[in-house]
């Protein structure tokens, strides 16, 4: 196997704790500690061997960590986490604003560089395993269409802004993949789809005391950007369902690229992952890119990186050539 | 777009014919031109343009070709050319007898390093984007099981023992995965399955004048290694019907990991393929590789290389800096 790779974990909520449980499914890995920006002494880990330090005393363990891994969320926290420590650290994170994907890249790639590591941005699904297989497609089929379905899943973003609306308790929001449209395009017939005709969104709403259950759904449904695009069902619940229904984080998706190779033959490609909780899997593909980034600040590969500069073979702990013996 | 990748396409069978298709569908890359074995004046290309010369005049081309694409068979032709030809061109090839890919692999690092030229070999399908996600998925999911399903399609290896049966004037043989197998992976239970639950074989097959078709049939369900550890299913058709329905070259599969990142929650990911032509479909994938190639040898990365040593973004006419933007 060799040598082992030492992890950081700089943030801790679900994200991070899904990295805690990853780690400890990797042999060639070990968990250095975990960082917090709360009083060390109230976090609770996943194991209680885990260490716990306050996130200011993390320069102070530069030579216990081979790649620290970023679990705070893209809007406050990675913008400035991002560049300030990769100046001191091999990062991965999961920077997920897709529209500032460039403008991150070029803040942390510039101290990255300069200190000589390797930032590997926006890893997870999407960015991440969607985006390569966006890449992988568009490239084997040139002249051809992708289609991107989420779900069925927990929209965090979605749930949230139900809870926003007055006279709502507690809530959550699923978003469900079209069967007709995903028939309609597995079958390689390219159809051009509506917002509308791909996604319909699901919300399972408690009622504060004294709601108007009508003017709640329709504040919902009618809600601009979020929901008027789509059809939505509001579904009323008590508080009681809410808990124990509507605890899990699923989600999933697929990313489908439908081409034609002549005007004879249409070829489809499905990339689909079932999820049972997003953390956790997210975790994974940050903890399976940290061995990446280890192995490419080995190689000099210095600056910001993404998942699309990464050979597969990278992120396995086998050889070059027991994967080739084994697994091509 | 900037420069413009020259083709050359050494063979032409199905898979050369795949290729010439392939390279008019990517803007970036022209065709050098076709070398066969055959006279060339007796090769009708696809398109009447393109021009075709003899397999032994390929030397006088080398400063017009920047990557060869060699569409032999992994059984007579790549061991001889992939050796000799990596001593002079850049190459891709999709030599696939899975357990001979380490000795192909040496015998054809040798002489590309020793020319700096880049020879990427095993490209395609199955090995090929399967190797791929298999490695992700093992690297992702490492607690898991990988479950490889091919077709509905078509066995050229399958077809061709059938046709070897006496008493059997011609046939062809689909590979067929189970539903209930797949149905039973999808859901996350990671099942232990054997061969014979996995697929079924489906066989069409024209009768010799006077053979017998009980006894035919027994022949192929019972032959060794091919047929006798599936349920295999016998259809006799006419001549003509073999000639009419059967022509197509369809094939395609699933390759899924089935995983658990805790004891609480399994994650499924799945890649599948639904191929209307296997030759043109692999004849793209190669297409994509050459231009990675291009680009690994102008980055001075010499020698051997496989898809797992390919970032995903090299394959792709866009930059970096683009792909990023539109499509990370």
């Amino acid at each position: 196997m060799g040598e082992t790779i030492r992890i950081g974990i700089a943030g801790y909520g679900n994200l991070g704790r899904g990295v805690e449980a990853a780690v400890e499914k990797n042999a060639d890995m070990q968990l250095t500690g975990i960082f917090t920006r709360r009083q060390p002494a109230d976090l609770v880990p996943l194991h209680s061997g885990t260490a716990v330090y306050a996130m200011t005393d993390l320069a102070a363990y530069e030579d216990d960590i081979d790649v620290l891994i970023l679990c705070g969320g893209s809007k406050e926290d990675l913008p400035q986490q991002g560049p300030a420590l990769a100046a001191q650290f091999n990062t991965v994170d999961s920077f997920d604003t897709h529209a500032r994907i460039p403008e991150y890249y070029d803040a942390v790639d510039g101290p990255a560089r300069a200190s000589r590591k390797t930032a590997l941005i926006s890893a997870g699904w999407d960015p991440g395993m969607f985006s390569i297989n966006r890449v992988y497609g568009e490239a084997l089929l040139p002249d051809g269409d992708t289609y991107t379905f989420w779900g069925r899943g927990l929209s965090q973003g979605h749930s949230d802004a139900v809870r926003r609306v007055p006279g709502v308790a507690g809530g959550v929001q699923y978003t469900i993949p079209s069967e007709t449209a995903i028939d309609k395009v597995r079958n390689g017939s390219r159809p051009q789809l509506e917002t509308r005709e791909k996604h319909v969104r699901e919300c399972f709403v408690v009622l504060a005391d004294g709601a108007d259950p009508a003017a709640v759904s329709e504040a919902i449904v009618t809600m601009p950007h979020y929901f008027d695009q789509y059809d939505t069902e509001v579904h009323f619940i008590t508080a009681e369902e809410l808990a124990r229904d509507h605890r899990a984080m699923p989600h999933g998706g697929f990313s489908i690229r439908s081409g034609n190779t002549s005007a004879e033959h249409a070829q489809v490609i499905e990339y689909g992952l079932t999820l049972e909780s997003n953390p956790e899997f997210t975790a994974s593909v940050l903890v399976a890119y940290a061995r990446a980034v280890h192995r490419l600040n080995q190689q000099g590969r210095f600056g910001a990186v993404t998942v699309l500069d990464v050979p597969p073979g990278l992120l396995s702990p086998k050889s070059a050539a027991d994967l080739r013996a084994e697994l091509l």
